[in-house]
């Protein structure tokens, strides 16, 4: 028994109850007309067990098992969404017998009775954690089954594998063709390279996942919480025409093309005029190690500077991208005109450096800088997300799999008997199995569904 | 259309519907195995509208007009608690033709078809907004029709007395016999006395609403800081050995016999030894002034002091409760030894201090010193709760008659016209009416419902 809708107040809370004996508490705690029946939403009152009088109203819904989300017998509560009659309920239910759920245990008794998958289970998790669109896009594909889908053929070929080989052993004596090794080569190989283009989709799936993290770095008074706020559409930044003006980190979140972007403004990178600017400093270099995207800030109307050179050929090998702001002084010095950047120019040969014009004062460049951030987030495979690789646990599984499957391609070259050979087959069905949950650790099990939201 | 459970992420997310076009709406957006049947939970798919593939799953239950909470065809949808799905179905409602509903229109809905009336309707919001299980209870019985039940009789009264005085007044010339005076006037006191109970009950009722606010001040050093954490049972506010270690007000919320009281822990009163010290002093004084409840805290192993003695007597009038704290280090002291407080004392004659004996070190007294504010604010009348006045608005209306009565009483006694009476009389009525709606403005039914939350 769990609240089931998110704290807080709000017109509806859910108090849901699962098991056996769910029906018999509820129908201790409630008072309706006629008795509940499968899937009929009952106006109930609930009376105070102090005075008998009623203490909220509310509409109770039976699911009987297995037809229900946990495949057990359900209820539901929707009672109002006050806190303090909630937790009521709560304490009721648990006087009742019912016992608190843990965060996910709907989902892990969904999994248990075989409704779901593991995989499956995980989306429902996704699907609620979703920040955008996108990625509750791809959380219910999942949800769907659509990475089970995709692992299921390479399942297929490794039992059908694994009979090949187990026919070759018991039936060695009696004349049963054992297969070539060439044969068990290339039906690994096959498996094998299903398998990578998996773990490959994992290179968008964890940005889709978890998002990334864009560093705004620079000197000082290049206008980088400018750009900052032109980019979130709003005065989050505080901005001076000091330079120095930034101290903390300031950060906020977007959404860029579905995928979360948390946008960090830093302290502009100079020797210190005080302890708040070092400690500011110190955080922003801090910051332009961890990002997973640098945003490097010049100001155009100036020459580039040693220093700045230095930082950008410091991030050679990162994915950056430098805006040459304050465009629109920079364009009446006749020295700048043009259609490439000499400022940038030099770093051509080295490194490939995509540089983007804005004025974050007109906000001109800015759409231009959004579409090359857009470029740089985007699906590089450009294939189907469908059944995409998101989360590191089965990342770690299919490549524990691709790492048996290596093995075992070795081993066949290498005539190694077939004993042996099937030892790394089966360990890599197992990866694939503990996908789905088929052998699932119960530890693993355990940690899963722990980083659920409770009542779920 | 609302969003109608609580904010953020959890198990269950629900978007409630409410009209004559609901049903159609949300069968566009969603794919169910069967048609929608009234107060029937049916599993629902609800697909992508760009790709038509899943995009969530869901319980949509329509119940048909008037058997509804709106009394209207209402339809929820409960889909998982992720917000972007939520705000999804809220776009997609739209493109269908729904609107946003303001807040509380589903209840003004409600009050408007007649299903419950406007004091039953502002109990649902209270019942939302309660913060604890007794606040729910007392919301609970007005949203059972307590107050109206309440106000019933004499209302019924006053149309009594109407129809009487209209009959004398309609049938003067045919013989009817008019009321006698004495019989005006003693209806009118039988009616003046069962409103001015009503309106009694609101001194308690107020508190039970909105809850009380209790400063704790005194000395730097007395322990106010430690009384305070000792009250809220957990260590919320830095205590050290120096004084005016607290500066910011320290608030934080307590139950006390199911009414929300607000502890504020201020800087101890001295001459500030800098600027953040004479902030911190100067709050304390602000929130002694606004406070509901003065706790003072003195060092009872040490002597009261000047200062002490004029603050006690600055708050004369006001409910205030002495805590002598550090008493386990004052009862070693053998001139302070005895069943009264010697330093209280001096105080006895002008003003009934209640004090305690405590120490927040060892934890003595600190039950004693919650069941003398507990007792502070206890029900005074002791009277029965049902159908108490706990709104401003409410009190409003029933002190407004209760001044309509007097002036009708008083016309009555002067023998005026009784065409001049029934003014009186009709306006007490009409207060009685917009208690329960029945005469309320739109404008106050605007500002009514505005303090709802969305999706109620």
């Amino acid at each position: 028994m769990a609240i089931s809708t998110p704290p807080g107040r709000g017109g509806i809370g859910i108090v849901r109850l699962s098991g056996p004996r769910s029906r018999d508490i509820v129908d201790a705690l409630i008072v309706t007309r006629a008795p509940l029946e499968h899937a009929r939403s009952r106006f109930a009152e609930i009376p105070d067990p102090e005075s008998q009088r009623m203490l909220d109203e509310a509409v109770v819904t039976w699911f009987a098992g297995p037809n229900s989300y946990t495949g057990e017998d359900l209820v539901e509560i929707a009672a109002h969404g006050s806190p303090v009659i909630l937790d009521l309920l709560v304490r009721l239910s648990l006087k009742g017998g019912a016992r608190l759920a843990r965060p996910g245990e709907f989902t892990e008794r969904a999994f248990l009775a075989g409704r779901i998958d593991l995989t499956q289970a995980e989306a429902v998790r996704d699907l609620i954690e979703a920040q955008t669109l996108y990625q509750a896009r791809i959380a219910a594909e999942q949800m769907g089954g659509a990475l089970s889908r995709r692992v299921q053929p390479a399942k297929q070929k490794l039992v059908e594998l694994i009979a090949l080989l187990e026919a070759g052993i018991d039936f060695a004596e009696d004349d049963v063709e054992v297969t070539p090794e060439e044969e068990t080569v290339t039906r690994l190989e096959a498996i094998y390279v299903d398998l990578q283009n998996l773990a490959k989709s994992f290179e968008h799936g964890r940005i889709v996942h978890d998002g990334l993290r864009l560093a705004i770095v620079g000197r000082p008074n290049v206008g980088k919480s400018s750009l900052f706020n032109q980019l979130l559409e709003r005065e989050r930044a505080i901005v001076t025409a000091a330079p120095g003006t930034t101290r903390d980190l300031v950060t906020e979140r977007v959404s860029l093309g579905g995928i979360p972007l948390e946008l960090v403004d830093t302290a502009g990178l100079r020797e210190a005029t005080d302890e708040a600017e070092a400690i500011g400093i110190r955080k922003s270099r801090e910051t332009l190690t961890e990002a997973d995207l640098v945003l490097v800030v010049l100001d155009a109307s100036a020459p580039l500077r040693q220093d700045e050179r230095e930082l950008i050929a410091s991030l050679a090998g990162r994915r950056i991208l430098v805006a040459q702001n304050k465009w629109d002084l920079a364009s009446s010095h006749a020295e700048h005109e043009g259609s490439g950047s000499p400022l940038i120019g030099e770093f051509g040969s080295e490194m490939a450096i995509v540089s983007v014009r804005t004025s974050a004062l007109t906000g001109d460049g800015i759409q231009e800088l959004r579409d090359a951030l857009l470029e740089m987030v985007r699906n590089p495979g450009g294939e189907s997300e469908a059944g995409m690789l998101t989360s590191i646990r089965h990342h770690e599984a299919i490549t524990t799999a691709l790492s048996a499957l290596t093995a075992a391609k070795q081993a066949a070259r290498q005539r190694i008997p077939h004993e042996m050979l099937l030892l790394d087959i089966y360990s890599a069905l197992r990866q694939l199995d503990s996908l789905t949950g088929e052998t699932t650790a119960d530890d693993i099990l355990n940690h899963i569904f722990s980083s659920f939201c409770i009542g779920k």
